[in-house]
């Protein structure tokens, strides 16, 4: 045998054994929106790659998800009530309240609007929903299916009573859910409010007296809007299944949580067997630019470009804002790409659309404009860019909290900022080495793990799939009330005994006094008596 | 270029790539003892293979630690005032107590006998850590090394304070300190009494009010223990830093936590982002048999074998128990060795020492009677043999109690158990195909990890070493006293102003009362008077 062929069998014998996990299983995919829909893709290509077959819940509306985005998924259509126009309408009202409309109510006021909202969410969800529980067809192909997994992003409910009534195991992909309601309230993660920030409060994990007051009462007033928002559910559910039905304890079945932060991003937290966090899965090396744009990027020199986008959803920037942030753009394009000055038309190219991550893998990039969405810091933290965070909604501004924490940003506020400011802040982020370090040491964390994200990610997936779920990494504390998790009643127990005993000592000192006292009197009637 | 050139070319690509992480570290290990020593190796081991140096700190005095057992390694030799004859007859002590006295000792009698050990061991330890401290010699040579990393097994007190004078990453390898003392109260690890069961105690996760009560009452108990413990170590330190200095904030400053367990054989349980679980390191398939015994399993024909040890540390077994174990054992054999009667000498073989994990994984082992230890039941999950658990001491029963409640072991008791009932137990084992099923789905747990759990742990490791530490997995909570980590003093707040809030309604409601009742009872006088 020449050494060549042995080599070539070397080689497929490596690869037999890389492929052994594989043996094409069946992923079914809870539909999902906006840039959730972006974010689960990275690991739904890897299971293609892998030879699993990949089915999408696709929803006859949507604003991201496309049966012609790709022609490697199948997808079992299912039609809803909601309109694109509704659902458009929505997203455009949520975004207006959020960045314009939320800063100038007072509390009360925000109160209203965020149960209004809230409760708005939860009608479009059950929407949804019925498009695919009370569609005989749908259910019936599911049925057939026979599907391994079913992965979920639980941004819309229901994955949770499918993988129930088909029996399927269930795992979860998700950046966080509000007020982490669902990880800790049914997926049992704990987070203690001292030092693990609740989501979208924008605190560290180092807090003042006054800002762990705050964050143990917004985990507090999430778990009561949890409460009132799961109660339509179980209400849905329950009349569906004929029988009660909590949402959340179906939540707790979940096999799998796949968290996408990491702690280069994320503050390090208690976590579970079964939770992972693979933060950073759509991460990749920076591919070649197009060629105008590569000329573009060149005709920087020494200075380097900037990046510049505030990501998917914004569309409507008004006209007021739009000029603070290009003039602020022309003087700094002016500082940092040419010597002699030109006009902002010169300096700044638009475009519809850019490959951010190629763009932010480039080695002249000095410097990433951002909105704060956890996709684009995490491209930055991959390809080490430092940040000028202009965060908008959502989670957005907390995003911005972690990376600044880090020191590896700078953040304004939208609505405030004028151009100088921007100008400032980007000359800092751009000139001051901390920012670079800083940012570099996040990108080495993020590098330096035993397996990429997205390896991990599908690792775990095929897990659930090879081992007919995970229970075996779910804790115990599924199985206990909260006052049971947390000890109360033996603590109640233990107090009771103090007191009885205290209270048993009480009397039984008094008593011996009482006696003692008694028989001295006793004794001193007595020898009164005797010596008269 | 020939194809098979370009193929070798690829495999050297591959191979640089994977030793790129290495290039030679310096790793200093921590002085330990017994099984805990034979725990360390094999980590060691893949560190000497992927080009790092490793030192061992060597004590002159020592059961198990020989500067002979390998060339691999270099020793840091010093002295400590222990003799060898001391330290075999505290052991022994030791495991008199545990498996002979402790069982007929009141409650009083047992606590008293624990502090006396306890002391007893703080000493030893102490004494231990005086040869290293206070020998200028070794501190000098130890500065020299300038390593990358201190990896300890914190059986043995101090690598903490030496790791913060010479300014080295601290890396812990540890199956558990008692009570999770230095887990839970040093390293900030959460362990809910309710359902994550104390180590020793013989529980599992699923505990009845009675049983969380006492594993309630354990976790106090061990608290207070560690604190008198502890004092001792913090008053040395104190007094040779020539400042306050506590153990514990020392230990909390370690950067990585390697926990030699993993969900095959503990209940899964809250963890942090820098404890990582790496339960059975030591595991590797099977290698051939010395010739001799492995006639000698062949001659077993379709019957198969049972491995019988009872661990390293027992040496004394009294005659009677041994008679107890070898007449059942003679039976055992009887039935499923040969079909012929046969006498014990021809049926059991008895060698002063076995190549377990070689004979655990041959193909013809049907069972395995064990003491307990993690070593040989993470050897019998590895290889998936259902196990007959004759637990004596340390860890052994409590562990005996994870892989009984997986059924995939019996438990009987050392000093009770009569020949039939080891013989039917074993035969329960071998026969009842739910204990092999059983063992085999921990298997597979153990065996479809992302990583190797050898690999994983000196990825960590060399992680600790690339990174200069891994200060950036350490949760804000060790920052934080007890009352904030629980929030308490937020707590007491809140309480307080709803305290406040209901006195003022109280006091208001009662004001508005008086004041109406007052005007009414005007009004009436003024109404009567006007009648008048």
């Amino acid at each position: 045998m020449r050494p060549c062929e042995r080599l070539s069998v070397c080689v497929l014998a490596v690869l037999c054994v890389a492929a052994g996990g594989a043996h094409g299983g069946k992923v079914l995919v809870w539909y999902t929106e906006g840039s959730h829909w972006i974010n689960l893709q990275p690991m739904l290509e890897s299971l293609v790659d892998k030879g699993h077959e990949v089915t999408v819940l696709l929803p006859n509306t949507s604003m991201y998800m496309k049966a012609s985005d790709t022609s490697r998924y199948r997808f079992l259509h299912f039609n809803t009530s909601v309109t694109k126009e509704s659902l458009e309408e929505l997203m455009e009202m949520f975004l207006r309240f959020t960045i314009y409309e939320a800063a100038d109510m007072s509390y009360p006021q925000l109160i209203a609007a965020i149960l209004d909202k809230v409760g708005m969410n939860v009608k479009l969800q059950l929407r949804y929903l019925d498009g695919v529980l009370k569609s005989e067809s749908v259910m019936a192909k599911l049925r057939e299916g026979r599907y391994d997994v079913l992965l979920a992003d639980p941004i819309y409910v229901g994955s949770e009573m499918v993988a129930e009534l088909l029996d399927v195991p269930l795992v979860f992909s998700l950046r966080f859910t509000t007020g982490h309601t669902f990880e800790r309230l049914c997926g049992q993660l704990p987070a203690p409010p001292s030092y693990v920030p609740g989501p979208l409060v924008k605190l560290t994990d180092r807090m003042t007296f006054k800002q762990r007051l705050a964050n143990f009462l917004f985990y507090a007033s999430q778990d009561l809007l949890a409460k009132w928002f799961w109660s339509s559910a179980d209400e849905y559910y329950t009349e569906y299944r004929g029988k009660p039905t909590s949402m959340c304890e179906l939540v707790g079945k979940v096999d799998l949580w796949l968290i996408r932060t990491y702690w280069d991003f994320d503050f390090p937290r208690p976590l579970l067997p079964n939770f992972k966090f693979v933060g950073g899965i759509h991460c990749r090396p920076a591919e070649a630019l197009p060629q105008d744009m590569e000329e573009f990027v060149q005709s920087s020199g020494e200075d380097g470009i900037v990046v510049f986008s505030l990501g998917s959803s914004i569309k409507n920037v008004t006209m007021e804002r739009a000029n603070v942030i290009a003039s602020a753009l022309a003087q700094v394009l002016w500082r940092y790409i040419g010597e002699k000055p030109e006009t902002l038309g010169e300096n700044t190219r638009l475009y519809d659309w850019i490959p951010q991550n190629d763009l932010l893998g480039h080695p002249k990039t000095k410097a990433f404009i951002t909105h704060g969405g956890t996709n684009g810091i995490y491209e930055a933290i991959y390809h080490g860019v430092p940040m000028l965070g202009i965060p908008m909604f959502a989670d957005q501004p907390d995003n911005m909290v972690r990376v600044e924490a880090r020191g590896a940003a700078r953040s304004l506020h939208f609505n405030a900022m004028q151009s100088q400011e921007l100008l400032d802040a980007l000359q800092d982020v751009i000139n001051q080495p901390s920012y670079k370090e800083s940012v570099m040491k996040l990108s080495r964390i993020q590098h330096d793990r035993p397996l990429s994200p997205r390896d991990e990610a599908v690792f775990w997936v095929e897990y659930t799939m090879r081992n007919k779920g995970a229970k075996h990494l779910r804790v115990q504390a599924h199985n206990l009330t909260w006052y049971q998790y947390h000890s109360l009643d033996v603590m109640l127990l233990l107090l009771s005994v103090a007191l009885l005993l205290a209270l048993l000592l009480v009397k039984s000192c008094g008593f011996c006094v009482r006696r003692c006292c008694g028989r001295s009197r006793n004794m001193k009637s007595k020898s009164k008596s005797k010596a008269e």
